[in-house]
């Protein structure tokens, strides 16, 4: 897993939209990547924050509270406990850090949960 | 802290070289920005895995078994207690990853250390 790591290399793995790839490990940290499009599910995780980085394409994370927009190069980092729902009006490409086995779905559950894969 | 974050604006806030800015924390973990040029000082995190993100520019990663060599968008994850000495032959904006109060220079010392300054 250690080896020199291609962002875009790994994002052209990802065939399937809200799935995650793993592409490095922090400790017990996960860097993700993962292709967003359309609306995902509201949901929280109430142990961890989670980081959002888009590297393409732009994202929107709804929160109860108001909306964040991210373009290319930027981030936002969720609280933990937070709800929230991410929105890609186009195809998204995306950078996520959180701890390993934090599931995409948060406390929701339901169809598009998904453990991440492995991948580099 | 939590607000969305502009990677490259952060980079311009950033006047030092091998000076780190904090941008961004995930629960104990920081996320930092730094521009590097010349070479480092080899160097060792004897209790955290490091990782580096090449924003701009060329960052090789000197380790006493062979460099690793990242080009935008690449990273690479040095593993706890792994000597390395990063190198840039022009100036390189990295993102780096850590448990924070990660001190730059690890075991080493010397006149190059610097506490990560806070942004965002």
């Amino acid at each position: 897993m250690n080896n020199a790591v291609n962002v875009a290399e790994q994002l052209a793995q990802v065939t399937e939209h809200f799935a995650q790839r793993t592409i490095a490990t922090v400790n017990d940290y996960e860097v993700k990547v993962a292709k967003l499009e359309g609306e995902f599910v509201w949901h929280r995780h109430e142990d961890t924050d989670e980081l959002f980085l888009v590297v393409a394409g732009r994202l929107t994370i709804q929160l109860r509270d108001g909306d964040v927009e991210l373009g290319p190069g930027e981030l936002y980092v969720v609280p933990k406990g937070v709800e929230h729902c991410p929105l890609a009006e186009e195809e998204t490409s995306i950078l996520l850090l959180e701890p390993a086995g934090t599931l995409n779905t948060g406390d929701a559950g339901g169809p598009l949960t998904r453990a991440a894969v492995s991948g580099a």
